[in-house]
């Protein structure tokens, strides 16, 4: 947690940019797995945790925008509590920790909305995703469960995407201690990865070091051979030489601060002619990203760069033909790229995706698409300093895709199917790095880069 | 999975214990844990698992009673699926593996439902714990979410409970694996145990392990040097030479089936005086409960004839006194040892908590008792053959508690709070373990037993 006046400060600059009535921050309960006392590891609603900072269960926020006062609900433990779960502070003392004056039982809440309601005051909530949260919510403002998403308040989701946008100092500090966990995870992974070892293996160790070093992983672990799948969480394989394993995988701290880094090696430690020649393009394309991305710039703007890198190197291997520019405002190059070239990352692995897409990574300026591959693109718009974001360009061959493509005659001018129809056992390569954007052009995030060029993954693979 | 006979033959001893009208067996879904589309590992529902077994989200299942058929619901995959998780087999080709013939795209579960309802015929469902699957029981059966667990069927319950309380030999053989990633886990934390090092970090190791080698951690590993908290999720310590560690862990394997151990083992690895006292009265509770439990026999008997043994040591160091039958009866030990000595374990690690404790480890001839202590006790009817249990008595010394019943003078005919004061730093010890009810006795699961003498401890934490 940080000091009280940073989430003072933050609940301020939030009132100030709502007009009128309350808002409500409802925090997250234990997700039951197999029963109601069997939860899943504890995970705080990212936006309570920015503005009210706590991490248990049982919590809601209330900022008060006309009478500019904040309001801290929970309940005190009793004996039973502490002999189950040990002794805790107060809320009184939980609320005063970030600076929040008035502190009441958790069953207040109910008078205190009903109240604003009464007074026909605007209740300002956002997009829940937790079904517990939508039950609450038909509870406290008769709202039916399922009709809670859709009632939502437009103005708070764009003021706190606005605020959690631009990353403060302290917390630029918290995702580079991030990616150093998924520094971790990723050079245990490159060292394992021999043929023999399980998928599962591999992704039970990453698993473990993001447990011992920060909450748990930052979404489930994509650690696979047959990487054409984008979000394959499938580890049921036993590695093979020369396959690539494909591991996209990060660590969130236990303040919930990300990381989210993919690299594809040669199970074996050795690249192949052809790997080289798909990884090198790659490479070049994450290159181009980094290149381009700076205050000022779409990254829609710099996606669509990356996919002319992709699509001159396919060129290059007669994988594809004719224009690129053409291409490219095609869609062709899709069959190998269906996914964007990144997304915000912060509190959550794709910062804010509950609040949805659309205001998140797109504006006024810069509106989502439309086009298969383009509209997977969750980050289209202007880039700021203090936007922290992913750089994730990859090349697939997904069989089932190809052989439509190929059925429909899609893009024949601009691509070579008898020439792809070779790749179709290939699998997939991503390679992805966090980068904050800087003053003048953009960082990495964490201490070391996890190794990526041909002779750092080579070299720590057969160690 | 286990073969198509195996669901089969459950679902026709489900029917044959039921009266009439359908049986509604929704699977689980994913659980959002910051977004609705980061989501925890999936978790399907037991029972789901026990009758339709297969693992997967969006599933749901129908039990005819009265024409005596199956039906199983699920959406088969479009090309999106394929492109982002990889081709998947049909919902016809899942439903034959586990027998069951009829197979329908899941939106049909409300019309047949909605069928049943105006054909007046019961449906019979199970107590739902997921709030996604009680807003979808409103959803079919017009029983508001909140209120859907209170209108859960009774009749099926108690079905359920009978069936998936004798464990069938393949059960056995999956908890004997589940036992054996358990013994893994332990002993990793055995050798890990040094002052020094955080308790997350070890807390860690043990969730990699059962993720290498199974799914998961089979619930939230208790791994502290704060013992006396009986269920302390909190990692936040480094280990000091001279504390105990507790570690209350297991692991779930693919197939659900559980382990659930509990070993406490001392810092730097060497017991001292005062804890071998304590540890050797935990030790005999357990031995105890492994030469009374066997067919016939109440674990509620079990657990009060623990309760003596406890009893006795702690009055031969001088912490309790007076008649040791009478101590027990009245519930004196319970300042010691405030939780039951067990419960059932198979799918879930509280097997069918779901269900409700009082219907899994409680009938008509054993009752669940209100004293502080006993009424904590989750399994106390008649052993059968077939049963697995835990066997998991402790001893803890909880300065919260102790001050209370200090100040509150209970049971001053029993307690020697001179005696006792001395202890309020010494934290608590469990051990547990997990048996199989056999023909004439039990036996233990899992192929080697965890280290749990003095010397079995002390030798694998000098190795
Ligand atoms: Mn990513
Ligand atoms: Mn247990």
């Amino acid at each position: 947690m940080f000091d009280s006046l940073t989430y003072q400060k933050r609940r301020k600059a939030l009132r100030e940019k709502m007009s009128n009535g309350i808002i409500l921050i409802l925090g997250n309960n234990e997700a039951p797995a197999n029963y109601p006392d069997n939860t899943y590891k504890f995970r705080q609603d990212s936006s309570f945790v920015y503005f009210f900072g706590h991490s248990h269960p049982g919590y809601a926020g209330i900022i008060d925008i006309d009478n500019g006062k904040d309001y801290f609900f929970g309940n005190d433990v009793d004996m039973d509590d502490i002999i189950w779960m040990g002794p805790q502070p107060s809320v009184k003392e939980l609320a005063a920790q970030v600076g929040v004056e008035k502190s009441y039982p958790f069953d207040m809440l109910k008078e205190i909305v009903g109240k604003a309601i009464a007074q026909r005051r605007k209740i300002h909530f956002l997009p829940p995703y937790r079904y517990d949260n939508m039950m609450l919510l038909e509870d406290l403002t008769g709202i039916r469960a399922s009709m809670t998403k859709q009632h939502a308040s437009l103005e708070l989701i764009k003021a706190v995407v606005s605020l959690r946008s631009v990353k403060e100092e302290c917390e630029i500090a918290e995702i580079d201690k991030a990616c150093n966990v998924g520094y971790e995870m990723h050079t245990a992974a490159m060292r394992l990865c021999k043929p023999g070892v399980s998928e599962q293996y591999i992704a039970g160790v990453l698993d473990g070091i993001a447990s011992s070093y920060g909450r748990m992983v930052s979404f489930a672990t994509i650690l696979t051979q047959n990487g054409q799948t984008l979000h394959n969480h499938d580890h049921s394989h036993i590695l093979q030489e020369g396959r690539l394993m494909l591991t996209d995988a990060g660590a969130e701290l236990m303040n919930y601060y990300c990381s989210d880094h993919t690299r594809t090696i040669p199970v074996g430690g050795k690249f192949t002619g052809r790997q080289r020649d798909i990884y090198g393009i790659v490479l070049a394309c994450h290159d181009k990203a980094l290149e381009l991305a700076r205050p000022g710039v779409t990254y829609k703007s710099v996606h669509l760069e990356v996919c002319k890198v992709l699509t001159e190197g396919l060129k290059g291997l007669g994988l594809m033909k004719g224009n690129t520019d053409e291409a490219v405002a095609a869609g062709a190059h899709a069959l190998f790229l269906p996914h964007g070239l990144g997304h915000m990352m912060g509190l959550d692995v794709h910062d804010m995706e509950d609040l949805g897409q659309c205001y998140v990574g797109y504006d006024e300026e810069v509106q989502p698409s439309t086009q298969f591959g383009l509209a997977s693109l969750r980050m289209g718009r202007k880039l700021q300093k203090g936007f922290v974001i992913t750089d994730e360009p990859g090349c697939y061959f997904i069989p089932a895709l190809i052989d439509k493509w190929k059925a429909e005659k899609l893009h024949t001018n601009f691509l070579n199917f008898d020439e792809i129809e070779k790749y179709k056992d290939f699998g997939g390569i991503r390679l992805e790095d966090d980068i904050l954007i800087t003053e003048n052009g953009s960082r990495f995030l964490g201490e070391k880069r996890i190794p990526i060029t041909f002779d750092e993954v080579e070299a720590i693979m057969n160690e």
